[in-house]
């Protein structure tokens, strides 16, 4: 094979070069960092320079204000090191802390967003986190779609997942409506949410109905993900003023019309479910209550049920009565679900309280742990299978 | 608005507590980095226990067999800077280094991914740049699709950009189809090639047809980009064995019968063009040559002509003759471009001499610099409005 090996030292010269690209595709380099053998995984950096290196994981305990972490041993050659064993099988996210300054794994190329911290991603496999995945199952397809919002004078983007086989097929699809939370965007269920994966496995496995899920960016301020509006590159301009506009849900109605105009759906309440987490789930309540004919499934998972300023929009006015109407009418499903320490239990507890009084039907689904992705992943994972049987 | 900040507190709380996830969305933190200001850029990392702190960046050129990097300045409070001036409009990458160990700005949300290394991105604003960047203007649809590869026995990712207008339109398109170079995957041209905002700009601005964009994954033995596909999340694996094997161009065929059978293609060479950078040059070239009347637009970007083994498929066989018969047919355009410090630039001199000695038609571009995302960027601008008139 000379001719590949003249081709690769070519490259691997050019890099040495001036103003040639970074070619380099040896991958891990020096180093295997991660590395997962079971439960347990060992993370390596090669810092002989530095005189103190922490990781800080999404596992790990806090200490009072400040976040979790732990310290890595230097060994041989500069190499620091440190297994964490006992992970239960899911995705969790960590990044080095070297000399008091935040450093992703340069061994790790998986990274992922959360809000604006960007960090390294690992996988423990199990059976909690086989449908987060990519199986060797049929896959569907993910858009990033605009289209033209006539309330807010421009256009928006989402993120549309579409079953296996959509395209070659006549058939109408029922539609799940997923809303990400305050400090995410039209992205945020397809990256730490795994909403891709998680559908294509339970549609595999025969356990959720083929559906199409759209995902809308829920901040009225923004139209699409940092960077990817003409708002700029690198900026991010999350902004806390639209949460409470009750825009979000007075424009949610034309996104729903232009879904139904452009895909196959199914356009009746039996074929509609809305679901979202922490404001997504604030969102996902008043949008089912100001439209109490539409959705026959509701999913709040670990909502932000805070009580909005009533003058700031009538979406916010007359919840009781709205909730009334929803109630006579035969919805499938109103699924509510939240962590034992979530921040927010006792604003759901009392809204609980508030739909036994008045005898509205729902399911209540309570975890461990608090405000987390990982709790979200197992909700979609859970409620996707109860969707339009 | 005292609801608004007590949600707020109760979010900022939130973050102190165990096990509740990020929700900072304060964005930038304390610190402004990058800061753009016209062709200055102002880099800051606060790093009090740092010793050294330096920024590497695509544009600084190499010193020896080093990468170029350049000393931040430590100031009060512990925060490092540096301004960098007369940086020309176009998309820089960066890291710092911190003590030895890069770091990627914290800073900065917008991070991109160049084969297995992560690193901060800015944007130059000016005239070379605007194409780059996300306008106000009608957005095409981005979609990840997966196709049945038959001849590889698996299913295969794909990124399709579709034109402004698709979805609602009756109307047939023309395709090009776009690759990527040897470090890359079906993700590339939209990360650093900017190609969806590339399109949507210049077909607003009337400068390009409406048309469609294929990228598909040219490493036959990977089915998607890394963390994509069923070999797992984190790891990359990018074997060499694959590039000259010829999978990638006898595979074509069943990848462009998939688009034209599933998108609503104008299929005939007039309509079709193929192009792509380094190894995608290399694919573009023989995967033209070998349906040498599919395409009447062929565009080769720092092309990697390196002399396959004509043992290892007959695709690589009898090119003389192959490119007569491509020459006999009437096509458009077959475009080179090349930077005049490109490692690849004698490769590609001998095998325009080739090209001339038999008379075949050919355009050919010479920038500045070597092998480079900001070189295919400019091609790719400089290509698109040529095609399908």
């Amino acid at each position: 094979m000379k001719i590949r090996y003249t081709l690769y030292t070519l490259v691997i010269g050019s890099l040495l070069m001036n103003a040639q690209e970074n070619l380099d595709f040896s991958g891990r380099k020096n180093l295997l960092s991660p590395e997962v053998n079971g439960k347990t995984v060992t993370f390596r950096l090669l810092a002989p320079k530095a005189s103190s290196v922490k990781i800080q994981g999404n596992w790990m305990p806090a200490k009072g204000t400040e976040a979790g972490s732990l310290d890595l041993q230097k060994g041989r050659d500069g190499v620091w090191s440190l297994s964490e064993s006992g992970l239960s099988p899911d995705i969790y996210t960590y990044s080095f802390v070297v000399d008091g300054v935040k450093a992703n794994d340069p061994n790790n190329s998986y990274q992922v967003r959360d809000v604006s911290s960007v960090m390294s991603m690992i996988l423990v496999d199990g059976k909690q986190s086989e449908n987060y995945k990519v199986q060797n199952v049929p896959h569907g397809t993910v858009s990033k779609r605009w289209y033209a919002s006539k309330g807010l004078k421009e256009d928006r983007r989402m993120t549309v997942y579409t079953p296996p086989g959509y395209e070659t097929s006549k058939e109408k699809f029922p539609v799940l409506y997923l809303l990400h939370g305050m400090g995410g965007d039209e992205e945020a269920w397809m990256t730490l949410g795994r909403a891709s994966q998680i559908l294509d496995n339970l549609i595999a496995q025969g356990k959720a109905k083929p559906m199409i899920v759209v995902m809308p960016n829920g901040h009225t301020s923004n139209s699409a993900a940092p960077g990817e509006s003409s708002k700029g590159l690198y900026q991010i301009e999350m902004k806390t003023s639209d949460i409470f506009s009750g825009e979000m849900e007075t424009y949610f109605k034309e996104m729903m019309d232009f879904t139904e105009s452009n895909y196959r759906t199914k356009s009746d309440a039996k074929n509609r479910a809305v679901a979202g987490l922490s404001m997504g789930g604030f969102h996902s309540l008043y949008i089912s209550a100001n439209q109490p004919k539409t959705f026959d499934y509701v999913g709040l998972f670990s909502p932000a049920i805070l009580p909005p300023d009533i003058n700031m929009s009538p979406i916010y006015q007359d919840l009781d009565a709205k909730l009334k109407i929803q109630q006579a009418n035969a919805y499938k499903l109103y699924w509510i679900a939240i962590g034992n320490t979530d921040f927010l239990y006792k604003n759901v507890e009392e809204y609980r309280q508030k739909l036994d009084k008045m005898k509205f039907k729902y399911q209540y689904v309570e975890s461990e742990d608090g405000h987390t992705w990982s709790n979200w992943r197992t909700y979609l994972n859970e409620f996707v299978p109860q969707l339009f049987n």
